[in-house]
């Protein structure tokens, strides 16, 4: 992720200050890859940097909330990768935080930007699609599909109790909830441990990386969290949602698929084919909206940089994101309603990650 | 379906003696539109008629039950739409009766006969992905979509409590059911009733037609039953499933999705495009598997009947679920071990409907 | 496509009277398989029989005109695969003959008979995609990719000079003519003949059927035919098309496309999801259109036999375009402009074959 | 592109010091839109600039000859847009230069950078297709396609005489001889002018944007260079090519498809779908490559930046290219073979352009 969050600020022209290693030597590593200036010793040297004004936290989930809070204490801005905190009540407490500061604060939720997602809420919100009834779609990914796949997530004191649903369900929730512009109220989950036993490498392993062979140890680890989850959920205003969310589904890269149906029209997006709209009619064509700037609202014709036809992806969705964020740090302040994602949107998450947690314990609908 | 019934028949080389229309009149106008030799006054008249082998029944769901017990009686052989029956205690007694009679039974299923339905449950058996984990989906349509489109589906007298998921879900089921080669032995479900006030039609509606502006009546009617619905289910084997069948979601026409995730592959196939299977991997490139007779299984293989390339679609797959019932009537019994759909297939589809019923109603885990 | 023929006529009701086969063994195998009542020993004891109508002409290309001769002397209406004859001047001559005869005669090019053909062809005829200004596409195969591949096509006595072209590259030209409602009337074309040694097997070969190691023989044929071409064409309105069609194109099993590009719109079809039309525009959403009764032109909605959403795929061809001659035959004589293929839509094809072939052996352009 | 090279070089750590505009209005514009630290008032000015290395001409075709050849004598590295030079003799002695310069020179013929085009040379060179027959594709847009659209590229001054062959034709050619390892060494050619009348706006046009009604303005222009051509090509290996190229056709906003048959496989690559690669077999299922570590060859993965499944698109292309061109100037001179596309290259595309249009005038096939 530190490459993704370097390469879009310096498209922002944003200047990266330099970066914190799990080690000085990675440190001093990254940096020399990176290009960057400076290979800080510690979260506390870069707090201590007054040319720094704003902070990534793009470190393992346990370890979110509390460097969290010391670079709001430090009085810097603080973009935080997704889960914000591994408790409502830690998140809460930095959402109180962070409504107390003049910083600004975001978390990476950067599924949203992509220009046709950005189109797709803001038809919604026009009532293009009518009410909304029900939406279906997934995060299927298979990077973790055998019992010889490996990665931090996978220890339960780095990732937390839930994974599947922590680590990309929220991507999608976060995405829904923003088309909707709506709340999910109660949930009901069913979790899969698939492969209640994996093998831990000898090798530390990057994420998405894949164990080789001889990395392969003869240590078999009890895994307790989801390798994928089913959710059924309901929203403050009627609509119901149902997922999937899945890490060993052979042959999803890093495939999210969104349908919603409204009153009127439908419509769905898919992270693969990222370009594309379509809408779903009865009585007139199907439409399959491209990135024509003729067509797309103001908002996703603002984000889109590139003249249609030529696709962008997934790390234009980080220079959108930091765009809007650092916007808000040049003006001085958080704007009043920030399209970007916060920490509110991030307790929000952590609140239905519970009851997912809960419900599934129960096998019974769960309030957020 | 007389014409898909009719049409398939003629294909295989039966000769189709005649129909029943719900009135003479209409009996009449059918016969002479579809070419058939006669118009029969009621079923009694076909039961008496000793040249007629076999019965298709084709009405309104709440007459199957009566309609096939009579059949029986009668020592025809029997092919009935989907519902078998309203309730698992008429099915069941159907079940008993199909088994003491030597005359062949079938339930038209026929969504299984697609040639790569076909393949994909060979490839299963075969160990192709390994063991299955987890099958998702969906079946929706949108003919119903808006409160003036109209069916006798509607009317709950005719339809049986269940909608959605008795008049398309069942074939999903169906699907998944004999792709596995298992039983679902729990289900979870939320049955959603998005328009609860429609208005019925001044005329008779044919299924897939829309009310026209003046066929409107002024009278509104409350509707109960299923407009679209989420389903959670766990196979006796271990494998989950998750789906929602919808009659609501504009812009699908009629669209099956399954994909199958095991734990050395995956398979995907939809019916709107219905000649291609989609193998996912890790490892190797993702495949998509053709009519191609060098590939495909033998029993696949059997039941194309046009060479590669040129696609078959739903017309063909009634040819082939008679091909296989008439070689059992051509034969003078039921096989052993049938590839058709039998009335025991569908007694185990009523008890589902009723679980998902039963689950809807109390939130929570119901056994089937 | 004896099989494919039978198949269509019983669906429309017509009765199969019997089969010739090239020996009288293969007719009476065929007559059994088929279901048929009958074998007839050759043409003439078919000619004979007066209970028999029409004759279907479904042998080699070098035996069509012949054949159709002989059966429009004995009054039969005659319905002929294409190529209608190897020359423009026995194609002229059988024009000539069927236009003086009482009798309906129809040539088999049956692509034009999807339902989103008809409608295409509707769209384009009422302006709505402006005037054509190009038309781009394929007709890509595979079976016969390799040294090894063998079919009586590959026999220059039985098939005549050009392959391809004449095997498949007429249904794309007779497609684009019927659509535009235009004629082509100018050629350049570039043939390619990549295996120019082959391997005759030692069994004879069904066609799309492979050989098998077995058959293979030791036999090296020189082949002349082009197995892949190239085809640029000016219409009399000032359209352009350009096309290839290719027999040795691995992985397109029978992939038809054409894009027209209009001067307000364009249009795209694939044969191998048959079901859609795609729509292309500047200033508004791409379209699919689906087999959605409410979009359908009143032609293409006749045609269509399923509901929406239900796939109807190649065999179906058959059964609309008998419809329209057989209503000819119930009615006692031709249309005066028919929808069906005529004679004189097979004799244009002969004649833009013969271009072709001028074409590419002089390397410019040439008048059709 | 100004944005494109800029984006792109930040990416990769590269200091840009500036910029030139058309005016210097413009240029001071771009500056602060872009956050460039200068606008230079002239070419003349970079040069004399020491601190600068490379110098990027992304100026209108007509002036790239002269400013290229500045630049070169001004002892900068240079990466030009394509065109090279309006002719062959302008091109030539461009190479010329260039071959006696210590510096680095590059054409931007980005296409071959996406990670699917480079995996797709590499499958090819390692003979996995086999050897190739014939390739066949498109390379269609739309923002041209009105007679009320105008851009500079309709001013025959300073795009020369061909337009869709010139502009958007040599990305394509580039591909396939850069796949092929080949060079084309005849063609036939048709050009199209299908607007021959258009209405030059009031007002300057960006590339790609459209006029407005109130920027159309009385004033009709002929235009004379090509709104699509149609193209047969003869590599010197033997292998064919067959491609259309078009800034007129509706609906397809940026499309280059590339289908490549070989004697053992093909494989289809769509830039609008950039992510995935289609592998065409027969006797195995057809493949498609995604982004997957485990898969792509080397030089493919080294160049891709983000996790399989998230997809990477055209502004992607610009730092892979960069990239290879920058590693060159880091280490002080260009490579014995650079993967990037040279000034050879780039004058082989002027001699194809003038082939072309050459054929299209004499109606025969030329020698390039």
């Amino acid at each position: 992720m530190a490459t993704a969050h370097t390469d879009a600020l310096r498209r922002l022209g944003v200047q990266v200050r330099g970066i914190v290693g799990r080690t000085p030597e990675r440190g001093d590593t990254a940096a020399r890859r990176l290009g960057l200036p400076r290979a800080y010793r510690s979260l506390a040297e870069v707090l201590e940097d007054r040319s720094v004004q704003a902070v990534h936290i793009v470190t393992p989930n346990s370890l979110h909330a509390q460097q969290v809070m010391q670079a709001l204490e430090a009085g810097k801005h603080v973009i935080c990768e997704k889960p914000l905190a591994p408790s409502s009540e830690e998140a809460s407490a930095l959402v109180d935080m962070s409504l107390h500061a003049d910083t600004v604060t975001a978390v990476c939720l950067n599924v949203r930007y992509y220009p046709q997602c950005i189109h797709a809420r803001d038809l919604i919100a026009r009532g293009r699609i009518g009410t909304v009834r029900m939406v279906t779609g997934r995060y299927h990914q298979d990077w973790l599909a055998r019992a010889t796949d490996w990665n931090w997530r996978l220890e339960p004191d780095q990732q937390g109790r839930l994974r599947a649903v922590a680590d990309i369900g929220v991507h999608w929730l976060d995405l829904v909830q923003t088309w909707l512009d709506d709340r999910i109220d109660s949930v009901f989950a069913d979790l899969y441990t698939f492969l209640p036993k994996r093998r831990r490498p000898t090798a530390t392993m990057e994420t998405f990386r894949h164990v080789r062979d001889e990395e392969v140890s003869g240590v078999e680890v009890d895994v307790h969290s989801d390798d994928a989850a089913a959710l059924l959920a309901r929203f403050r205003n009627g609509a119901r949602a149902v997922a999937t969310f899945s890490q060993v589904s052979y042959g999803n890269k890093n495939c999210i698929e969104v349908q919603v149906d409204g009153s009127e029209s439908s419509l769905t997006w898919r992270s693969e084919e990222p370009e594309y709209l379509w809408l779903g009619h009865r009585g007139q064509p199907n439409e399959l909206v491209t990135k024509d700037y003729d067509l797309l609202s103001d908002l996703a014709t603002k984000k889109a940089r590139y003249p249609v036809g030529h696709v962008e992806g997934y790390p234009d969705t980080f220079v959108s994101l930091f765009g809007d964020v650092y916007d808000d740090i040049l003006r001085g302040g958080r704007s009043a309603q920030p399209r970007y994602p916060t920490f509110t949107d991030g307790y929000d998450l952590v609140l239905i990650c519970e009851a997912i947690e809960e419900s599934a314990r129960v096998g019974r609908w769960v309030p957020v």
